[in-house]
């Protein structure tokens, strides 16, 4: 199949991996030429034979030529989509699907309006997508089905995890979940339950060592018995008490703000950030593979 | 050291294996004889050498006699652990620490007024102890230091991961930071946005695989050039946007938890819930022992 990747910062870099790895063909494009240059380089670098499914589109309209899929991942600004995608209605083929990688902006908010814009819809990967599978398909209203359909294929087909939410909602599945523990996790720190490193071990060195390979529902569907339905008969109430002292939503203010950021920079200096950020990246590739040997050997 | 194990289902079997294999002497101990021997056979079958340091208690006062920690793990019902406390004051050394294995209570509730009551607090586990570090210690408001720090170091000793809560909250913070995501969780099931997999797929296939092995301070720390400070900046208020849509407290109606059961069912029929569980435990011991690895390879 022909891929367009259009834009190519470290998304768009690793989109050009999880599709050529796959084996299909590339046509990576930037506003920035060099960017793209090194979209190619981040893909040669994992395996460089992979680098003769590539090419460097030389403009938008070289790179949308013939393109069965376009994964956008252009910068998280809402008149620099509007604007590109303006430009690629002009030149979009009448059967060309685009997914963008917009963590901040449901579809319909870029795409109304224009021609192409049943073959639209949000495509949110987890950075970076060739070390996480997830995927959110979020379709605008007007997103055809087809559409949907095709892209879940297709991510499926590289190796990806789509998930395919019905409507458009403030934050997708991914983010809203992670906003619901980040809002208890600022809480503790402020309410002084704990340290911010007490709650990444409550995290690390527990309740995530079962989540990265099932999920919550598996999780307590297995912790009673008879399944989920023995389990919320048993805690609902308990989840529920603990639900009305969690609704209450806070602003992270600049003094709690200081006071995180003094203890991340305690444990790691702002020089070794971008170490820390290399070891993290290193870690996760390692857990991925562990992840899938484990699976080979036990089953999904 | 001797350590008392008083209660012995799967939480006090594991714990026994816990100190078993850290060097310790245990009294094993449970008012039901073969629970006390199943929790011996449990430590035998992970290493014979180890039982050799393990004996069957014959009764509450023989397990006690000169323990210098007992980890209490007693059913979940409170009449039960305030009886058991009052029972086990009037036979306590007084220098021996109580640690309570309870999710649920806290300690000042089956403490309150003990002569002992100093050292008694809780040291809730995430189950299985013996395969997940992470344990949370929380004090009543008349625990004393030196039992908190005394705990600490224990559980460090024997390779747990010990968090200290400043003071008692519901839930403490493993099952409020569980809360917080299965509320969103349910939440989204109960608005049609996706299927329970999708949103277990959300998290074992996403955000879970950094999760296992970094927090969520860690995780958003270096999702910013310049760290968390950084990031609360730029998402900040798209987070608190997300806050205030989730202040949105929901029981768990059985309608939701029968259509939640009817999907957990048809991927894993009840008969196979148990062959399930053994697959977690296994795959769980898999993550453990590769983060171990890992770990030991690229550092913490």
């Amino acid at each position: 199949m022909k891929i367009a990747i259009v834009g190519c910062g470290v998304v768009g870099s690793s989109w050009s991996l999880v599709f050529a790895r796959a084996g299909h063909d590339l046509a990576i494009y930037d506003r920035t030429p060099a960017a793209a240059e090194a979209a190619l380089a981040f893909v040669s670098a994992a395996d460089a034979a992979l680098a003769t499914r590539c090419r460097i589109a030389t403009s938008l309209a070289d790179a949308l030529a013939g393109a069965d899929y376009v994964q956008e991942s252009a910068p998280e600004r809402l008149p620099i989509k509007q604007a590109l995608y303006r430009e690629m209605d002009a030149l979009l083929a009448p059967t060309t699907i685009v997914g963008s990688s917009t963590s901040g902006f449901p579809a319909s908010v870029f795409t109304e309006g224009l021609a192409n814009a049943a073959r639209c819809l949000v495509a949110h990967p987890i950075n970076p997508p060739h070390l996480i599978p997830l995927v959110e398909l979020i379709p605008a209203p007007w997103t055809a089905t087809e559409t949907l359909d095709f892209t879940r294929e297709l991510m499926a087909g590289v190796g990806q995890s789509p998930i395919t939410l019905t409507r458009e909602i403030n934050g997708f599945v991914v983010n809203r979940l992670q906003s619901a523990l980040l809002g208890e996790a600022f809480r503790l720190v402020e309410d002084g339950i704990c340290t911010p490193a007490e709650v990444d071990a409550a995290v690390a060195d527990g309740l995530g060592l079962r989540w990265c390979f099932m999920g919550p529902f598996a999780t307590i569907d297995l912790n009673a018995a008879n399944g989920v339905a023995e389990y919320c008969a048993n805690l609902g109430p308990m989840y529920y008490g603990l639900a009305k002292e969690q609704a209450d939503p806070r602003e992270w203010t600049p003094e709690l703000v200081s006071t995180i950021e003094a203890k991340m920079r305690a444990d790691v200096p702002a020089e070794d950030l971008a170490a820390r950020r290399k070891w993290r990246d290193g870690f996760l590739a390692a857990i991925v593979d562990a992840k899938r040997d484990i699976t080979g050997k036990l089953g999904a």
